[in-house]
């Protein structure tokens, strides 16, 4: 018999977090701006700040280790399901043969907001900022439309306009997120379209273009740069959204604390790194501080977009068209175009400056799993956890049972924590096939990734 | 500003209830017996206990008021969350113009559930007494799967064998829910199958024969009468179902007291009537008691089954075909063939003996609502609330919203509570219709109630 109290834990409701956790001045090196396309130079606030809510770009460059998080949004916070519970993963460990509590495997549960991910965290934050600004609303661009259900929804709590660019290829064949969109209230359109300059050159050569998140960033790009009343929101990758995503660690800490418990292990999915550096950022804290050192972190991306096992640190731009603001990052070039897995969140060519800084650093560390592996992760995990979780999430899963089976051959003890980002309602194709035997893992040549990082931008960093 | 201990309550994890409320004693009449159809007689424990495990058998007739939940059972309930939270629904409540604290809406979540709905809470349970009972595993059919699936996680749990008869509309075009069912590790069979003496009388003569609930029941039954080690399992109108759902009206009973507060009006939809009965079960005792005599305890059905409005109180066969035991019943009778509204578990012929006790003798009442107006309900709900609604749920949603409205005009204060009993992830298309303005209303003439009708069994009381 397990005690009930230490199945899950509910933080209660008053001690939702208060603040952001800002590791900026806490990095071991300073945190490169973001550079301005065209001068490949950084970033004019003034420019900047025409993109993001003029908020989210102070955020950006903060300084201060707490910045608070305002009362309107915690009570939004909390009637869009935060806090999230933590849960220990008993039938899961029993499963794969763990017995007793020398290994035990915690997960935090992002996928209960009602959009099912942690997308919500700044999605909320960013609609916010954008009201108090009197902004009109929001544009953005969405793959599978985790991000846009996200912040259709946070828009449509703010009373804000939220426009959407869907890759068409998604927008046709995977309807489920498109219509929570138009519910909330979003104006949703196939991309390429043709309702932008961008968007009209595919289009008119090919109505039937399937699309891609980069085409979608740049179309999202120039509607907003239409109006001054509207702006330009991001889901990830960006400092700002990081900062947002902290309230999932902070929470997960008092969690443990509640458990008497520190996680030795803590494991997240990286695509642009939000969902990662979210959870664990207060962990990621206290090993810079030196507070627990020896904490393990670690991050996981796909085989088929190995941008940190297998990309470079380096300039790159953010969209694939090369419009939008550049980075310094782990990339595997603008070009780089990944394969069609299901984890669409991880997809992306990129990672976020801070997780890119950590892991240079050796901070944290990265691990590539493939497709076909992590979803029959993820399907045990259904059969003994019960949730269905986003093929995202089971990049994580696998790897926590790696770590706690790797921690029973070692007879360690072991305390494994990861962000259990999002469910996987609307993404039952990739079990569909997983079921028939059809699921496949993609080979990516070396030379492929050459090839893309042989078109990263020049930056001279003495300029600057 | 609100505050925020009072938009969701959490009850504390060791305050899951210790025990299922039994209402049989303390109904205003005795509940009449289920028949056995070949006799038109009480039917035999031994027939019965061959039907249903032997636990579930016992307590459909079981007269102590409180029956005791078992501890392994409370341990599955909290890894499959419960206890689940009650909401306020404040975005809602301002959306439709109420301001301030005297109408209040407050809403329990089950669809929290891993599979997205109350169905588990009974599914659970069902699998453990088999369990115990050492059978091998359950049968059942599911509609658009909501049951099956959550029967088909309790049955992963547990450690048992599931197979599901799955109508073959439902099966080929709504492959969510089937393909968790598979993940879960259930047999799903499309009905009519090939798989059972009645399925193939269906089968052999058309293929591609969408199914019914009546034919997937009887051919869950007699693929469960083959063998001794499996039973049949049932997620509905059965006194033991009705049973194991007052966890969830224990839960709001307990979350409005940590509120101060207790519901003047109690709603939920009504298919078979499980779902309505546990969110109201502790309410309804109250007002039989006289503890709280003047609580407005409403049921809202379809208009397309409107059972409870215009059917007839009566014996009546619980399936299509006159296979299944014979109960009590406001029926519309067995024959009735619901028009396809989206609540596809609202469109049951009959209703539990219970619930239709209580609503002859007035304890409860039942309102009708047309599917239009409850998804329009629902589309709002999502857009404030941020939950997709079940179609099944926008029926409870849409009447809360109605009392609230009265209420205002009456100048009257209102606490209002209602079952949201599950999420429309898997129900995208009745969302997609109201968006395109292509969802409609179905007439149902008087004269198909009365066909229907007409065909009720003769039953004679006196040979009891």
């Amino acid at each position: 018999m397990v005690d009930i109290n230490k199945i899950r834990v509910n933080l209660p409701i008053e001690k939702i977090p208060t603040h952001w956790l800002n590791i900026l001045p806490d990095l071991p090196e300073k945190c490169p701006p973001l550079l301005f396309p065209q001068t490949m130079l950084p970033a004019p606030f003034e420019v900047v700040t025409r993109i993001f809510p003029v908020e989210c770009v102070k955020q950006e460059v903060a300084q201060e280790p707490l910045i608070e998080i305002p009362k309107e949004l915690r009570e939004a916070f909390v009637q869009l399901q935060r806090p999230t519970p933590l849960q220990r993963a008993i039938s899961f460990e029993r499963a794969i043969g763990l017995k007793g509590d020398d290994i035990k495997i915690y997960y935090k549960r992002e996928d209960v907001s009602p959009t099912g991910s942690h997308k919500s965290n700044t999605a909320l934050v960013q609609a916010y900022y954008a009201k108090k600004q009197g902004l009109k609303g929001l544009i953005t661009e969405t793959g599978a439309g985790q991000w846009g259900s996200a912040l259709s929804l946070g828009c449509a709590t703010m009373g804000l306009e939220c426009t959407v660019y869907m890759c068409r290829g998604s927008y046709q064949q995977k309807p489920g997120r498109r219509v929570l969109m138009e519910i909330y209230g979003s104006k949703v359109h196939a991309s390429p379209s043709p309702e932008t300059q961008i968007g009209k050159g595919f289009f008119d050569k090919d109505q039937n273009h399937p699309g891609s998140l980069g085409i979608a960033i740049s179309e999202a790009l120039e509607h907003a740069m239409r109006d001054d009343k509207y702006r330009y929101s991001l889901g990830s990758v960006v400092n700002f959204v990081l900062l947002h995503q902290t309230v999932v660690g902070q929470e997960a800490l008092e969690q443990m604390k509640m458990l008497k418990e520190y996680p030795d292990v803590v494991i997240g999915s990286i695509g642009g790194g939000s969902n990662f550096f979210g959870c664990a950022s207060p962990f990621i804290k206290a090993k810079l501080k030196k507070e627990h050192p020896n904490t393990d972190i670690i991050m996981v991306e796909p085989t088929a977009a190995p941008k940190m096992t297998k990309g470079k640190y380096a300039w790159d731009f953010g969209d694939a068209v090369g419009a939008g603001p550049v980075a310094k990052m782990y990339t595997l070039g603008h070009s780089f175009v990944p394969s069609p897995i299901h984890a669409g969140g991880l997809r992306y060519h990129g990672s976020s400056p801070i997780v890119s800084i950590l892991n240079k650093n050796k901070v944290i560390r990265t691990v590539a799993r493939s497709q076909t592996e992590v979803i029959k992760a993820g399907v045990l995990w259904c059969k003994t956890e019960g949730i269905l979780p986003a093929p995202e999430t089971c990049h994580p899963i696998f790897e926590a049972m790696n770590q706690a089976l790797e921690a029973k051959r070692k007879g360690e003890k072991k305390v494994i924590l990861f962000n259990h980002s999002g469910h996987g309602f609307f993404d039952i194709q990739a079990y569909t096939e997983y079921l028939s035997g059809s699921l496949v893992d993609y080979e990516l040549p070396d030379e492929e990734i050459e090839a893309s990082l042989a078109t990263l931008p020049t930056v001279d960093e003495s300029k600057f």
